[in-house]
């Protein structure tokens, strides 16, 4: 993730507070007439990644959704190593770079066995059912806590 | 829409109450690897073409949806003749078949040019906002209004 | 699927030759406004049932197309009951109901634990890479085979 | 795009090359539970904003795929502003800004009125069918013509 961090700001070139990983295999319609996997695919990918890892760690997003609490993207970045192709197995790691007061950031790698395919940023922030910014909530299991950084660490 | 028709009930063998044409172009990423539309795509466009045919009706299905009446399909037969491609313009004509009281059917024609690609129906329920079957809303403008009827009629 | 295969022919009537079940998990974006999985996402659910049966019987739909031979939905019936939701774990069970010399026909149940949501039919068909119908290859490990009949009947 | 270009090389400090707008309606499935555009549909609708300038100044991507040349993202980079929701009448203005030996670099806005909704900012690569980096063509129309500028200075 060297370049995407090199031109971010130094909260990136910490290392994560958590990683979490989930494999996942390519279905056929997530691939275009050039056979690869759609460069739009991988940010939906990338939101699986985020859940998952909230999940390991014993949070529920759907629950925080339920409650009133909405975690919406406001930056994406992305950069295309290799394609993927239909029916690759590929893993989304997914790691928790900050979590501010109204924000938080994540960086991922998605992988073909050790083959970097893509590797990308994103910026959360926290939102009440109006859309307003909120703090995001204390206790909020982001992976930040000890139990999931352990799942991280396996 | 001979073959869809044969075999249904015999209100698909009446005249279309309303027939409406919306043309779009086919999106790169709605192709795969064949470099064909992918098939689950299709009733996205059949949605598309009922929307328009609502709102050339002076209909507004998001109002609708504000007001508490949604529209669900229930039922959903697809018959494929031929691929379509990427950067293809096709057209989807949407004709309303019946609208009782709790149900509406439709029946369409994907075509390129005077070529038949796609043929499709579908039954759709009225329900409420807690997913309950509710009557269809009289004056509800699905087309079957004079005004459409002569729109279609063009 | 009582209703389906009523009307259908007799094909389906019969025991299916073999079944299988996958489980995948509803993602964010395969929700719709009214909260529920978009009906025009169940026929992606369903080619991933296809899929894996293909490849628990021993095939592989990613090397069939490199041989050259394609298989194409030309009629595809979705009956929806109940909705899926974000989140959800839930099951599609797949049946080979017939091979035919050139048609494959599946019937499908999506699941929620006991709760049947959505059920479908198939009717695929054998292409060559120039889009001609071609013979299904004898040998094609479509579920038809004593072993994932087996695997089917676990 | 003051944000997006301050953090970014020179090249897009400069005035665009060639800037052409395409207008669109939200679809239905395009939006996600919170009612809005699902983060992932954005770069869909920019590929349609490159794609629509392309064929302005007399391109054919489709063409240019048959010809062998491929244009790969490399690079994706998005600011969320606003939301866009369902039936929105939405525009993208796309903007060339730099086109190189091998790369080209296009920055969007996309716009509900005059609202500012989203900003990005890709990187394409010239690919030839083995995925190869390849010059791009010399007489690529790619918007940076005369006859595209005219255009886009409508």
């Amino acid at each position: 993730m060297s370049d995407l961090r090199s031109r971010s700001d130094n909260t990136s070139a910490r290392a994560p507070l958590a990683t979490h990983e989930i494999e996942l295999r390519v279905r056929y319609p997530e691939c275009d007439p050039m056979g690869f996997v759609h460069h739009a695919v991988y940010p939906v990918w990338l939101e699986m990644g985020r859940t998952e890892m909230l999940r390991a760690s014993g949070g529920d997003y759907r629950a925080l959704e339920e409650s009133g609490v909405f975690l919406a993207v406001v930056r994406l970045e992305l950069r295309y190593r290799r394609p993927a192709r239909y029916d690759d197995l590929v893993r989304v790691r997914t790691s928790l770079l900050a979590a501010g007061p109204v924000k938080i950031e994540h960086a991922y790698e998605v992988l073909r066995g050790e083959e970097l395919l893509v590797e990308a940023k994103t910026t959360l922030a926290c939102l009440d059912r109006e859309g307003r910014a909120r703090p995001v909530p204390t206790g909020l299991a982001l992976g930040a806590d000890p139990v999931s950084a352990e799942h991280a660490a396996r």
